[in-house]
């Protein structure tokens, strides 16, 4: 399988590669800048490599990387999202979108939901994408640092929505993720309730002594 | 302490007095009938008498119960919620009032989140409070029928959110129940992120083989 993750020079995309990696996919790092995509690609092979894991990972500019892929990662901040998809709806053919992003803004209390008017981001991206491209919104919830940090345990829950049968595809690509369990969280119509649980993470690491880079389990 | 739980002749009513009593709180059943608020304490003291635990469980109507509460948790569906919270204020004195209802709908899609426009219940709690009660969010995300299954281990966390100090109150109310772990999740303004995840708790339990009585825990 053939992953293409955009925006995969950032945080998020740092560790969804390391992680994925590892269960023998295909990866291409993304970026809008070719040269910080083959930079960022060099440093996670290293980093894999310093783990055992001999890979090879492509980059490219995210339309390049998008055109062969079978799942295409939107690992981009919400107020990139559109343009994001809108520079690689030509090259989608097939692919399954993945939207992992979350929508948030600084108030008196921290940092909260902020969701756009289609309900909530992972909405928002399927407005974007072409029509018949399924679009499935996961790993909302993951902490980007944590998660990029090979030593790191995890035991964390995605939740996984989409109104496509593709969900089960990008649950089956979760099932060999060492500490990640995904789980069908049913439409798209509730990906607001798992979008608002990043800021509430963030919330709760922040107010409690012993907290960090927390995720989520169902139990 | 003394607490009522109004409408604590329900299923989460239930469940909190079994999971309280046994710390050596003083607890009230609420109801609006107070031959239910008598069967209910009289039930939930056998319940507990069989697992070792002799404690007397006070019954009142709602206001009745209200009167020396230090502690008044609001254990009814949204939709009574202001109501109820009406039909004691003039009881509540110096109480701290915690709010643990969640707003939901039915849609093609399954429950959703459903905030009233106050942007959560708790914050619909804290309008239809009077002015100088503390309203504190907590208790949301808890499955009712496994809180009350005294002999179910629940491993779950409480989020508990509130503007007032009296909110450090709750999390010291919390510290000493088994099974839940009070973590303060900052300002009322998080209540919303809090109660979104209680239809995604029930999604989960309908989506996926082998889950079910749902739970949080931040990892």
């Amino acid at each position: 399988m053939q992953i293409a993750v955009l925006g995969g020079t950032g945080d998020l995309g740092e560790g969804l590669v390391v992680r994925l990696a590892p269960t023998g996919v295909d990866l291409t790092v993304g970026s809008r800048d070719p040269g910080r995509a083959t930079d960022s690609a060099a440093a996670y092979e290293a980093t894999l490599a310093e783990h055992g894991v001999d890979t090879s990972i492509g980059s490219a500019v995210n339309p390049a990387a998008t055109v062969d892929a079978d799942v295409v990662i939107a690992a981009v901040p919400a107020y990139h999202l559109v343009e994001t998809i809108e520079s690689v709806a030509d090259e989608l053919g097939d692919a399954v979108l993945i939207s992992p992003a979350v929508g948030m803004r600084h108030s008196d209390d921290g940092l909260q939901y902020n969701p756009p008017a289609a309900g909530s981001v992972t909405e928002l991206a399927a407005s974007a994408a072409p029509d018949d491209t399924p679009v499935v919104g996961a790993f909302h919830n993951l902490a980007a640092g944590r998660l990029a940090d090979v030593d790191a345990e995890l035991g964390w829950d995605v939740p996984v929505v989409g109104d496509d049968p593709a969900k089960a595809t990008i649950l089956e690509l979760l099932e060999p993720v060492e500490g990640l369990r995904g789980l069908d969280a049913g439409g798209l119509g509730h990906a607001a309730e798992i979008e608002a649980l990043t800021p509430l993470l963030i919330t709760l690491a922040e107010q409690n002594d012993g907290l960090a880079d927390l995720g989520v389990r169902f139990v």
